[in-house]
């Protein structure tokens, strides 16, 4: 056994949710660095879906929506509230994509700021946020300003200052970089969009299930974020949006469809909106895809998001230490506190790497042309599954290890 | 064996259809009248989900977004298109919610009629419908005229001609009527409507895979429509939208999230939309909710929607014969011709008999307060079930048969 090695199972032995990796199915590869863009499924859900299809669906079939399936959008929404998001009842929905419901939180943020005229958007942000802060932008006359921060250090309080002024509504920010996987100072900057009346909506995306977010703690207005990264929920898995409780009487969203009206089987004539957090569903939701969430979040709240977060930042020191012994140059900080749970290599032909580290069994995940993005998820990743990993990428590399 | 169940044996025995009611994961149920509601499972779905639960999500992890999962919507789209909808490939999406396709394609619609400000629908539609025409209307600056049509005869020549004008961009209108079952005369509608300079938007979910459409052949605009009716895909699965290939280079969508860009994962600063269909797309696409579609309509293809649609008049006619022997006033039309695939009874204390069907074993649907909707989705009900929950509906209703 090499040094790695050695030390992987040392720190696999003290790892006190090393018993959550028999919690997923098993997968054959040597090491599976990509559960920030897909987390591995839970063994349960595999048999709860089994279950939906031929005792719930099949079995219960229309009675199933009153037997409790539609009461899933915001019962899993208080559990990942209450589990993941430090947010009380009553403030997160399970629905749509993060792509609508960032739509949807946009138009409802605008919509309490309405002698505001700007959006104040990160360059850096993933493009799905910056396309939709464009557009709607556009569909209420507003304009988009631009934040241009250095992609490692990400928006410090300077960069705010700058931009954020009397005209701004709202700005929107991912709390965890997609690229860096630098972590941006959640409370410090909604603090200070606050001082200047400015709602903040955050994008969890890259933080939900392995950072302590605490939503409610810190004043947050709006979020949004998906679930099939490190809450495990599966390809494509319905999203959530949280917001504040203070917020709810007031807003309006811009899908008011049917599961979003107080009454929904009164087919009224005139549309009133839930009093509730329901105001911001609009279609059926996505039964299978709800319950899919649900065991993803339940695994998460078993082994507690401080655990999770404790053992994230010991998985990623040690996968910096070993890419540091191969002389290959970071994207991400190296201060374990501002750091997520992704490491980026800056490597040349990160596609050709990826390539052929994937035909050794471990799969990356590449951002062109040059950025090698390794997530340690940690309720699935063993500090083995690093060190096997390692092994290969510095063959790949050619490295003297 | 009394006459209705000799009736019912010989149907059956006449069904060039009766083989695919084994293809559904079995009921224990007398009758299921609400596949209009929520169809039944068929059995290669429950297999396809398992095996993307431990196979592909489990197996091939992220790599399956390569390996076919990004064509989703546009594959089993294309596939819906051609074996249910009578469209050409290139112009079906499956993904997103009925309310959220038609939020999108009400936008991209009246967009296309710049110079007209407003938007016509039936005060009978369903509210999601009338829910979202009056949001729209509203974000657009846009005024909302309404049809009220009889009920029963729904939208006729002489309505239309009422309202549409030289204003009028858009009309939405339910292709089969959700409380009576009555057909609308899509084409010569549609026609009317374009000769008046209105782009016409159908609602098909009463509809898709139980009546022929041929939404090319008759010049449609744009359609929306679920698949968790008559095309099986389970509780809340996504749903589709039709763009005719002529208004597809100038249409625009609402939210236009990073999977309607033409490169996905370019992360390029400026939004460019893909010059196809996927235009309409927002967020990552749920890929077990698409396969769960795509066997739905793998199931409607084989069948044929002409023979599905011949054993629905069949259907319907027979439940029609047998209610009328039981002296209960029907909402649905005598013609069977203008009859989709569900029979609507008018009873008083509807919910208190569903309740009594009900523990039974008889699952009608409801409309309070005086409706009783009997679906019958052809693929997966015999003549001989809809003879068995007839004889207890009778009882039932204490009527001497």
């Amino acid at each position: 056994m090499d040094a790695p090695h050695a030390r992987a199972a040392a720190l696999d032995g003290d790892d006190p949710l090393a018993a959550f990796h028999d919690r997923f199915l098993p997968t054959d590869l040597v090491a599976y660095f990509d559960g920030n863009s897909l987390g591995r499924p839970p063994r349960a859900t595999a048999d709860v879906l089994d279950a939906l299809v031929r005792d719930g669906w099949g079995g219960r079939l229309i009675r199933g929506w009153d037997e409790g399936w539609g009461d899933l959008p915001v019962e899993v929404g208080d559990l990942l509230g209450t589990a993941v998001l430090g947010a009380a009842a009553g403030q997160v929905v399970v629905a749509d994509s993060t792509s609508v419901n960032l739509f949807k939180v946009l138009h409802a943020a605008c919509g309490l700021r309405p002698d505001r005229d700007e959006i104040v958007v990160d360059t850096t942000n993933f493009p799905t946020d910056r396309y939709l802060v464009e557009s709607v932008a556009e569909q209420r006359g507003l304009t988009v300003r631009r934040l241009d921060p250095d992609v490692i250090e990400q928006v410090g309080p300077d960069d705010l200052a700058a931009v954020l002024g009397e005209r701004t509504a709202v700005v929107v920010l991912s709390h965890v970089d997609y690229r860096s996987g630098t972590i941006l100072d959640l409370p410090a900057i909604t603090a200070q969009a606050h001082a200047a009346g400015v709602l903040v909506v955050w994008d969890l995306c890259h933080s939900a299930g392995v950072l302590s977010i605490d939503l409610d703690a810190h004043d947050v207005d709006f979020a949004v974020g998906c679930t099939y990264k490190y809450l495990n929920a599966g390809p494509g898995a319905p999203a959530f949006l949280y917001v504040a409780e203070r917020h709810l009487a007031s807003v309006r969203q811009p899908v008011p469809g049917w599961w979003s009206a107080a009454e929904l089987f009164e087919m009224a004539d005139a549309y009133v909106p839930a009093p509730d957090i329901r105001r911001m569903l609009s279609g059926t939701p996505n039964v299978p895809g709800i319950l899919a969430v649900r065991e993803g979040v339940r695994l998460v709240g078993e082994a507690g998001v401080d655990k999770i977060r404790a053992k994230s930042e010991l998985l990623t020191a040690f996968l910096v230490e070993l890419v540091d012994g191969l002389g290959v140059p970071l994207l991400t900080t190296r201060d374990p506190a501002r750091r997520g749970s992704h490491v980026t290599l800056r490597v040349p032909d990160a596609a050709g790497v990826a390539r052929r580290l994937g035909e050794r069994g471990v799969v990356p995940d590449v951002r062109r042309p040059d950025l090698l993005r390794l997530g340690l998820s940690p309720l699935s990743t063993s500090f083995t599954e690093v060190a096997d990993g390692w092994s290969v990428l510095a063959e790949v590399l050619g490295a003297d290890h």
